[in-house]
């Protein structure tokens, strides 16, 4: 992304040559200020903390609702209490289900009953935990019990029911197999449920993380042929939290739906199982030999049936109501303690959870110690800093969406950002969110030093993009949805960030029994020295919204990149255009038939309604307007406003991100109020930008794309009267 | 490819209007005799014949030299006298190795010895014939015997080399592991010793052709754990044929070279093996993970060593002078007996080779034999028809080579054009060769009816193009090498073609001993209704080239196709004039190390010298001299020359290709004298056109580019000088 606008809020010294004393939303004077405090925290962070509290928080399995977990929470509360925080818990009470039964069988042509059960491996004790180990499941599949013929999907995302649709297979009545990746899990059995089929099993082929990307646990990283991914698979793209209460806080006393009307369980049973619980499954199908790129990397031939394959596939669930314990630590800030900034990662594991979400859930620990040292030497924040360890992420953020439901109307009117975390590894700093956070993101990405090379984690993460062939400029991604985040800016409107390291991290360990303290020392970030980064970036970006004069939100680079998805979105629609346009005359042609194999199967296809042109104008007027406001924004000076006009013009700025939702939320799905990112509703985690209107054209509904890009220049229009508003004050 | 030009050849009918009665190269009156001659041609075609023949030919193994090989021969030449050829067999003495000595173990950390031993499968009573299949071996591997550390080189092609120098990895005194396929196989061992390698193992990965693909024989055609491919790793890309006898025929009493001195067998000893014998080899090794596009489909996590893996390679042959038998059948032409059309397909194979080179063989032979029945009824050839069955092509077109070494000067003289097979399959037509020939064979292709649709091969075979978003033309590609038409088009310059049908007829059999009848009939061309197909297209093409009033060679279309070579090899030079400088900005940026993993080896790139301007005028004016010349040509009619003067235009086009032919050859190769098609001297049969500038840009030799840049300029002037001699006819 080219920067096309000067970032001058407030008058800043020239970046090159005084680098250490400027920082966007201070004043001069300040920004020495602050930047000496940073230093002064950086110089507290410790690595052996974190070693230490990883090595006892993951000792035992520790998912929602198990004694180790509220033992975490209580051991939390406590240290958060004694570096200076007022921590309290807040539980809320969740539906979560434990398997009782878990049956899979091959019946036909042989027999097979999958084992559904891990081994333990040499040098790693916590591995051979037996029955205190969580058994593998997806939380959230509805109980059943079904026999069929199985069909192969490959990912089972759209495109690949597209294919089978090409070779005239369908999955009604049948029960399919999936691979893990290619998508969210959930979507996998939500799809399969829309197309007819009556379970859905899912498995980790070698091939995305076993031994053909790499050594198996324990001699590498990767999956071993018993290794389970654990996961929820609720119909969080439809509102995640608590299944029976949509939308409001899971209390003690609260109304519940009754669980066979909860619309995010799932339609179908689905369990997840091992390659090596997969392969007689997978080998036991005949029929058309799977397309080239659906193949995985079993030594056998894909096939995908339906059949002779069939399997009977048995599940029951214990369904409770679990207490959901989230920790919340709060340092009331000295000048402005109704401004909020909030920190938080989840603490609940699948299992042991030392990579996920112990490593990230360490680091903000360090982090909220050492602003606590700070605090104690008389440093304290001017703004309240909230600290929170989320229960409940793991079967569909439910510990943060609860509490966020909650909190709803005092966050709306004091959040300033939430700053969110989760597993972290090594490598290259990964950063996502709110774009108008971007700028002051990268100046503290280009203040903290790599651990392994001697330059800034931002020079590193460029320098990795640039080898890609990717971006030059540091930029923030789109936040879809897969952690805590996702209640506080999809639902809330509350500016938000998601950080963390890797990409020389990879393994198979995500949620399996083998993600533990032994493997993350091994393979992760053994000396926790980028847990210390992470620490250290979080924890400058908490000070820097805690003590900023103006908050720091830059808008000329949310306009770059807002710009660049409304392109996309209309580009897309010229794309298909052409594609409709060129399949048509293939089919004119009779291409498709001429050059098939007469011997294998052949749907013709037929032509396709040709896609209109859409009315842009809307969204791109409001663009064109938002420009002016921005340019005439950054031109302004805060730094001559007084003391009460700078804090209303704050105060304002707190509300900008609620300004790109809109109250009626999206289509089918009102939880998810953001205009601008959201999570897909058929990719589940994988981010949708410009939400409404992409979704629309991407399922060829175009009187609701349309519809959505009227509701999307509403609004823009909406955020740039706020923008006039703020203008109007200098 | 757009045509720019029209094709009058010949005051031709309109095509739309009266497609059957215009033909390039006949008169209006001609044309239609000729159409009704090849009207009659096809009504003779016997699918039965084919079947039978087939079942003869490939009942034993009948590799060079072999008892069986001898007879097929003489029973062809038999044949070919009853259908009413003067045929007669030339044989050739020519040096093929037969393996004494085969022993490959692993002897750390742990042992294996290969098996080296397919197995016999139920329902093909050909893969039971024990001792008398030839082993599985590369001919003209050197003799060796070596044991040292083994290094798995993916492909084995120079950019495995290029990545193993970024790992800092070197093959200097090892034994290298390569998959087939990447590049024709003798590249493999040649890059090997060139590199340092003691020695080389080639298998066959089962993502390549094995269960990956499909279901492996004999429940489906690809390769089961103990197929091996044969085949030739003879320096080929040097010169093709006899080892001994380079450039002269390997007559019985011809000077020979020692063999120690024969440049084009193998420097190191070399061994192809199956997945069964590879997987312990390749489990052994540790090291770096291979990259993952080198991974291939066996259950393990593929490393690249150097060991702790080594190995013991013993390899000893008999070298014996064995005959070659290659079957000559003449049917003298009624006007022009010394202008002579040739047609070819080798009959020897490596096992039984039904497919290899069978299928094609019986194709000519049905083609031959029907034409024999027409001259029989009174429809003989205006012009002389050869009809060759090649023996030793599976060595190293020996047998081709030798015959046109022998008799090069007749040919050069003689030789309107020479039409190659070689085994065939089901599908869609596959054409190579000489542009001047596109628009007849395109031509022929829109008049012959696909087996399978009811279009012509032509259309179907664009309707493939077109779903694979390829060209809406009939095209030929150009050829490189790995059959007859190498040493015809390539070291005498005689226009050349390759046909075949293929696409639906995938398999694993290629050079095994699983090439055999029943699985031809099982997974080929079933009813050998495509190998009709194929003696039907080139039977018409040696009719048209037969009988033409004047010869069908049109310039157009190989204008715009050199071209098209042109601008390729240009817009290389800025492709790569752009890489080097962003490689070395990246250097300059010091990104390659930033966004390194400090954990993983890194040779640290350095940077690259820029990429010179080339001065590409000479071949750009000379190719603008030939549109013009080419224009005025088309515009001719030669159907207003008296009868002695289209004589004499013949006579000319028949020279045109030895004008594209330089005496020198190319660069170290000067064997091969074609400037605009040759095989890679780095892939092998892969082609490079305009090979002698093309192969010193990518190997940066920027003074022997400029040089080749002249040197084609000068061939290309010497026929433009021809076609002004022609045009100076009208």
């Amino acid at each position: 992304m080219l920067q096309k606008f000067l970032i001058p809020l407030f008058s800043l010294a020239i970046v090159g040559l005084h680098a250490q004393t400027s920082i966007i939303g201070f004043t001069p004077e300040n920004a020495e200020k602050e930047i000496a405090l940073e230093k002064e925290f950086e110089s507290k962070l410790s690595a052996e903390n974190l070693d230490a509290w990883m090595k006892r928080m993951a000792a035992e399995p520790h998912w929602v609702g198990t004694e180790y977990g509220r033992k975490n929470a209580e051991w939390m509360k406590n240290q958060f209490n004694s570096w200076g925080y007022d921590a309290k818990i807040e539980t809320y009470h969740v539906l979560f289900p434990y398997p009782k039964t878990r049956v899979l069988e091959l019946t036909a042509p042989t027999t097979y009953t999958a084992k559904l059960t891990p081994m333990a491996v040499e040098g790693d004790e916590y591995t051979a935990q037996g029955d205190a180990l969580l058994p593998s499941y997806n939380a959230f599949s509805t109980d059943g019990d079904v026999e069929a013929e199985l069909v192969f999907v490959n990912y089972g995302v759209p495109k690949d029911y597209e294919e089978l649709d090409k070779l005239g297979i369908d999955v009604k009545g049948k029960i399919v197999i999936a691979k893990y990746y290619g998508s969210w899990r959930g979507i996998k059995p939500k799809l399969a449920a829309e197309k007819g089929a009556i379970g859905c099993i899912i498995y980790s082929d070698p091939k995305d993380d076993g031994y053909v990307k790499g050594d198996v646990y324990p001699k590498g990283p990767f999956k071993n042929k018993t290794g389970v991914q654990r996961g929820s698979v609720m119909d969080m793209p439809l509102y995640p939290g608590d299944v029976l209460t949509p939308g409001y806080p899971a209390t003690k006393d609260a109304e519940r739906l009754d669980r066979e009307e909860a619309p995010t369980i799932t339609k179908i049973p689905v369990l997840p199982i091992s390659y090596e619980d997969a392969q007689p499954l997978l080998e036991a199908l005949e029929g058309e030999v799977a397309p080239e790129s659906w193949r995985g990397g079993l030594p056998i031939t894909y096939h995908i049936g339906p059949g002779p394959a069939k399997v009977h596939l048995k599940l029951e669930f214990d369904w409770q109501l679990k207490p959901a314990h989230n920790v919340i630590a709060t340092m009331k800030g000295t000048e402005f303690p109704d401004q909020w900034v909030l920190r938080g990662n989840h603490h609940d594991a699948w299992v042991h959870g030392a990579s996920d979400p112990v490593s990230g859930m360490v680091a903000l620990m360090e982090e909220a110690r050492a602003i606590g040292e700070l605090a104690k030497n008389g440093d304290k924040p001017r703004r309240t800093l909230v600290y929170a360890a989320w229960d409940a992420e793991e079967p569909g953020l439910i510990g943060s969406t609860e509490w966020v439901e909650d909190h709803i109307g005092v966050l709306q009117e004091k959040a300033i950002a939430y700053i969110n975390t989760d597993g972290n590894g090594r490598g290259f700093l990964s950063a996502g969110g709110s774009h108008s956070l971007q700028a002051m993101v990268s100046e503290v990405a280009g203040a903290v030093t790599d651990p392994q090379r001697e330059v800034s984690v931002k020079e590193r993460k460029i320098a990795s993009n640039l080898v890609d062939g990717g971006s030059k400029d540091f930029e923030l991604y789109a936040v879809g949805s897969g952690s805590d985040y996702s209640p506080f800016i999809q639902h809330a409107g509350i500016a938000s960030l998601n950080l963390g390291f890797g990409g020389e991290n990879a393994g198979g360990e995500y949620h399996t029994i083998y993600d533990t303290y032994p493997n993350y020392k091994r393979f992760k970030d053994p000396d926790f020295a980028y847990g210390v980064a992470l620490a250290n970036v979080a924890g400058r970006i908490s000070l820097r919204l805690a003590n900023a004069d103006v908050l720091p939100l830059e808008f000329g680079e949310w306009h770059n990149t807002v710009s660049g998805y409304l392109d996309e979105v209309i580009d897309e629609t010229v794309t298909m255009r052409k594609a409709v346009e060129k399949h048509n005359q293939m089919v004119d042609k009779n291409a498709f038939e001429l050059a098939a194999d007469p011997k294998r199967p052949l749907v013709k296809p037929e032509k396709e309604k040709a896609v209109p042109y859409l009315d842009f104008a809307p969204v791109q007027n409001a663009m064109a307007d938002l420009k002016t406001s921005i340019e005439k924004f950054n031109a302004a000076d805060p730094s001559q406003l007084p003391p009460e006009k700078r804090q209303a013009l704050n105060r304002q700025l707190m509300q900008v991100e609620q300004m790109l939702t809109s109250e009626k939320g999206l289509p089918r799905r009102p939880w998810y109020k953001h205009q601008i990112y959201a999570p897909g509703f058929y990719t589940g985690y994988g981010v949708k930008t410009l939400p409404g209107v992409r979704e629309a054209i991407e399922q060829k509904s175009w009187k609701e794309a349309q519809e959505q890009i009227g509701v999307l220049a509403e609004t823009l229009e909406g955020f740039d009267g706020h923008l006039q508003k703020m203008n109007a004050m200098f």
